[in-house]
């Protein structure tokens, strides 16, 4: 409507000046008149227990591929969701990488999750809340909580509660640094936005200070030499975008410097070790011709300038990307409940913590109890999608029959187990080229990709799997704007 | 040629491994084996001065509007181009206050001088320095310099020279703040990307916090009233961007908190006080309908979470964005040039400071000087382009005149001095409304426009100074999809 309304006059500017704006503009605080009244009567604590005749209430920990997938998945008719997460946005991992170097801009891999479950957002009695998770008391069915507030100036973290009918640990893992001194200090690791936001950063600020009349050859070859440490799929597709944002971007955009930077790849193993023999090989060859160093050896020591590997000898860095895999967090080796191999939350075919009532885990920091017979899966966004999809459909089972309040669910049938079909690994080595190993394990037979081919397959499978159209849209809009006017080097 | 080379092979996975990876691995770390002979006899101290052989130097201070328009129009077969500045890309500031609230990226208002003049990055005489300039010596040629190195852990600042044939002194002005105490230290500006990226993190944060439970009335009251202070074009677009994120976004994205949050707009004066008096009340109007409460006061102190009036009204804040305009920096202040009225660093018709040879200093940082009887012309992005598009043509007149070099330009005829033409000013007042005013100057007749009409040339007009294309396209993306999917909520 207003679309239309529009207005054009010629100006009378001559005229005596009137003070019709002095009215309008005396508008009164109204707003803050109660703030002389007194406060009321106590700080709410929490949510408290649900009512009977009210909807049960899952509470999520986390946002990630698990919890996200789902929230997405959940009926906000059966159930009143509550979130969790110190963050409000799910990551696109596979694509994080990409945005280090700007191929891709930093929001396109961040899907909010009012995006993926509306009612989230609109529901009376759905909530995101912008808090850790510090502990559980499964008796009582309440998980404790403290907000994060990094930013907010004016107020201190505070402690509140949940009750919970269902509850979901999907809180994720975190970064391994095998006990090594000096890597959470002076290494960025490659998990959330704000890391590939300092990666980038970083590696701007080096390219621009390396040209600064006033620095010495050394200090240049140091500032410019980036150092990534592990071989998996994220070290090695890192460094893939990284190489060949060189040889795209830097030599034609920082041609002074362009032969001091140096891309150094180094695992104490093998490079993608859960790949195929000859994907492997020609990742090898792809990495090595595009200019990636690739080093076999154990970091034993990180200084703020250089690290100090196994053999004694030293390698001085301007950035160092850590990306060795995960481990359980704090919180999860916290919660006394039973553990699977390698210290997860210990779950059932169901996915259940089968100890305790309600209470179900999902993602990297839950694995099958050894009393299953079945392997821990690994920590892949697959998995985590996989076994959201699943919970989701479970959870909207056990609340279609009834038992969605807390303590309801015991003689409900809850249906066929968990199964994980591996669909297949991939992971880009550089510009047009990807590797796909569609074997279920490593073991198995199946095909393998390298090349163009791959690399469509695998831009194609992750767009289809970004999970709004908006964001797939951006990407899209990324990838062509970059391949048609490079990357974005701008440091903002 | 690499678009086509893919291989596709069935996987032979069950033979065994095999070591073709080792030998490829054990790459030496040769890059480095220079670190043990002796480091280079001497650190540069910068750039000394051009020989008569060489291209002159033109140095530039600055990339804002005034000092990148001017690079891009300098002739690099002429001059060889150096730009200290501390961040190496131009803001594009018109459209910053969108980026607050998710309407366009950060990254769509961000220009790198590279782009803007490609010269820099590839000649071999011309720099870009990330850097800010700490002194001046007209005697000897010489501007002194001090390296930016926030965020690089390792590297301590350090100071370096740069001999110029040419300066020009186009590194702005800073946000006033009238020396009100607490401004600097609670208020948000909004002139750098960064400002806008702290705007938005903020604003989130405090929707997402005044949702969590334990938080009272009043807290929450507080934490949603988003206070803005100056009613000048910034301060009205920012204001009329925010309240439409309310009426749009919140409202649909933050269901239980959208009652408590508020925007107030705080002007000592009259708002948009260049403009006609008809377009303010168009404007007063417009902003008053969309929920901005305008308030006529004048701020004493700001403290953490309230501001005090001059009249002893307090109004808490949980978000307070300044814009009351500009004044000189220090920098400027410090130098031992003449000044206009105003304290800006004084100049002639021809935009050279007349007392010392070869310095030029364009935009918001020089003002005319009292004797050329000109005005100082108000501190807008119209004047500096103007006036780096006019030095940009006078510096490439004297290279071709052979007067490039130090000291050479003293017989050179410098042809016509700079007049400045105002077009009209613009400002947007919400979602599809904007002012235009095309009258020469506050006192002559002309065209006004409002509404829909205006919001469509404002639109266009920014979208044809946008400098790249490449952000021309991104611009038009981001207004799309906000238009079709809403604006961006994910804090990352």
């Amino acid at each position: 409507m207003f679309w239309y309304r529009s207005l054009v006059k010629i100006s009378t500017a001559n005229k005596p000046k009137s003070t019709i704006t002095t009215n309008l503009l005396l508008t009164s605080l109204s707003h803050f008149s109660t703030a002389n009244q007194p406060p009321p009567v106590a700080r709410l604590s929490g949510l408290g227990p649900t009512k009977p005749d009210e909807k049960p209430r899952v509470v999520v920990l986390g946002s990630g591929w698990a919890g996200c997938r789902l929230m997405k998945g959940l009926d906000p008719k059966l159930y009143d969701i509550v979130c969790v997460s110190p963050r409000n946005h799910m990551v696109f991992t596979p694509l994080l990488a990409s945005t280090c170097v700007g191929t891709l801009e930093f929001r396109s891999v961040a899907e909010p999750i009012a995006r993926i479950q509306p009612s989230i957002s609109s529901a009376p009695g759905s909530y995101f809340f912008l808090a850790n998770s510090t502990g559980l008391d499964t008796e009582s069915h309440e998980v404790h909580c403290e907000t994060v507030t990094d930013g907010a100036d004016t107020l201190d973290p505070w402690k509140f509660k949940i009750s919970y009918d269902k509850l979901v640990i999907a809180s994720g893992a975190q970064a391994s640094t095998f006990g090594i001194h000096g890597v959470k200090e002076h290494a960025i690791f490659l998990r959330e936005v704000h890391h590939a936001q300092e990666i980038r950063r970083k590696l701007l600020l080096n390219l621009m200070l390396s040209d600064v009349p006033g620095i010495s050859e050394e200090e240049k070859r140091r500032l410019l030499h980036c150092v990534v440490v592990g071989g998996g799929p994220t070290g090695v597709e890192f460094s893939g975008e990284l190489s060949d944002f060189i040889r795209r971007d830097v030599h034609q955009r920082y041609t002074h410097v362009k032969d001091y930077i140096r891309v150094t790849l180094i695992e104490a193993n093998e490079i993608l070790s859960s790949f195929d023999d000859r994907l492997r090989h020609y990742a090898i060859k792809q990495l090595t011709k595009s200019g990636v160093r690739l080093v076999r050896g154990v970091v034993n020591d990180v200084k703020p300038e250089k690290l100090i590997l196994s053999d004694g000898s030293e390698v001085p860095y301007g950035l160092l990307v850590w990306s060795t895999g995960v481990g359980p967090s704090p919180f999860v080796n916290s919660l006394g409940l039973p553990k699977s191999p390698g210290g997860r939350i210990g779950i059932d075919e169901w996915l259940r913590v089968p100890t305790v009532q309600d209470v179900f885990s999902i993602g990297d920091c839950s694995g099958f109890l050894e009393s299953t017979g079945k392997p821990v899966l690994p920590a892949l966004a697959q998995v985590a999608e996989r076994q959201g999809k699943y919970l989701a459909n479970l959870l909207n089972k056990i609340g279609k029959d009834g038992g969605g309040h807390a303590d309801c669910a015991k003689d409900i049938d809850f249906g066929d187990p968990f199964e994980y079909k591996h669909l297949g690994s991939m992971a880009t080595v550089g510009r047009f080229k990807a590797l796909v190993d569609l074997r279920q394990s490593k073991e198995a037979k199946g095909i393998s990709l390298a090349g163009f081919v791959s690399w469509f397959i695998w831009r194609s499978a992750y767009l289809t799997r970004v999970v709004s159209w908006r964001n797939r849209f951006y990407v899209a809009v990324n990838w062509l704007t970059t391949f048609v006017f490079g990357r974005d080097i701008s440091r903002i």
